[in-house]
């Protein structure tokens, strides 16, 4: 069985992408819980995510005797081990555009990623209303998403009935799901057919089950935390 | 014909990739250069790049009415659309690892990358000394290249005579040639296997042409250029 190494799920975003993509579509694997005691050389995160990956992060997926890290490297090896679970849309066209989002995700939104770090479980709506008011880059960020979201929305509407970014659930819509978690938690505002995509994008089962298991996990990080003192 | 949009060569890591890639191998395409005149949103590269891609940024390769834009999708699709080239690796673990490779370049080594910006024509030999003295990141993004490489090149030694990080030439290496123009223009110190590796990333066809073309170029960005005051 697969085994994947993942970090605290109420902060983790990077770790929720491959978690909720396996899960969702019924790859069965053993989760690796790590917890995000620091990102210090000695810390035992570092300690026990550095055996199995040369860069020090999670997530990390271990099939026998290999080691996948990185989000994006992940998804592509899932996509190709569990071809039946069709990640990727089947189409050539779609599939490119697919993997350029999920590249502009990976290296992208840096703004928004560090004004509104994930934190599945706060209400961080008051800091939000600031964020927009004083932050071009985040304003930039949410304005690219939400025409990335609108015209992918627009474009697979008719095709399929569940309503992702192209027709069926795939990695972009796993790939984006902590986006959903930001804009909610943070409230920043999006146009209607956006929230409706945000709303079925928390009902999917794959997140739910993490959501659940961040809010379980009743742990606190000042580190992670630059809007709080405590819970 | 696809056409690929890159920026100006002498600068340009992002555009190098993809170029190198598809030159080395023997795929045809128009080239399509793009002066960097400035990055705010009224200036000719931006109302040139916009047009295309909604990222606003190079590269992007156009197929017939299809655009692909970031380089990690780039190289994805080209590794589908000729699949004689063999772009990724035959085998699924050393395609696994080339693909963790890739997506870590892609959203890391930053210390190295905002320190010591490509530039391909300038001898900056004195400020990657003090660079070296005095910023641990880039002490720390290189020593994991350096690992990085060592531990590729010795896993495929035997395999194959082309001493590329798989053997043969492929993705990965195309990924890492701009590495390779900034340790040896910054002349940062790495041992002696891969500085071998390096000498035959230079020598490549396809890196030479991207090299002669950023020589030809004649041009000064003095935003490219935190180091000098002319040419
Ligand atoms: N590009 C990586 C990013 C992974 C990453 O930064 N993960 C965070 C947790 S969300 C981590 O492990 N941080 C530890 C550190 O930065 O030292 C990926 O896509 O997997
Ligand atoms: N993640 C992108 C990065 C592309 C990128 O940043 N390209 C630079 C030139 S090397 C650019 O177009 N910059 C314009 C800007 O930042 O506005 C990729 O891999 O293609």
């Amino acid at each position: 069985m697969p085994q994947l190494y993942v970090g605290n799920k109420n902060y983790s975003s990077w770790s929720m992408r491959p978690w909720v993509l396996l899960r969702q579509v019924g790859i069965p694997f053993d989760e690796v819980s790590v917890r995000f005691d620091s990102f210090e050389a000695d810390s035992d995160f570092k300690r026990t995510v550095g055996s199995v990956n040369p860069t020090g992060t999670v997530p990390v997926l271990i099939d026998d005797d290999l080691a996948v890290w990185d989000t994006l490297a992940i998804a592509e090896y899932a996509a190709e081990r569990w071809p039946d679970a069709q990640l990727w849309p089947a189409h050539r066209a779609q599939r490119a555009r697919a993997r350029s989002i999920c590249a502009e995700m990976h290296a992208g939104f840096r703004s928004l990623r560090s004004h509104c770090p994930m934190n599945i479980e706060a209400d961080l709506s008051t800091q939000g209303a600031l964020i927009w008011r004083d932050q071009p880059g985040v304003r930039a960020d949410v304005t690219r998403i939400v025409a990335m979201w609108s015209e992918l929305l627009a474009a697979h509407a008719s095709s399929h009935a569940d309503g992702m970014l192209f027709g069926r659930f795939g990695i972009a819509d796993a790939y984006f799901s902590p986006i959903v978690m930001r804009l909610t938690r943070y409230a920043l505002p999006v146009p209607p057919e956006v929230a409706g995509y945000m709303a079925r994008v928390e009902a999917l089962p794959g997140v739910k089950a993490w959501v659940d298991g961040a809010l379980a996990e009743q742990d606190f990080l000042d580190f992670e935390e630059p809007y709080r003192l405590g819970r």
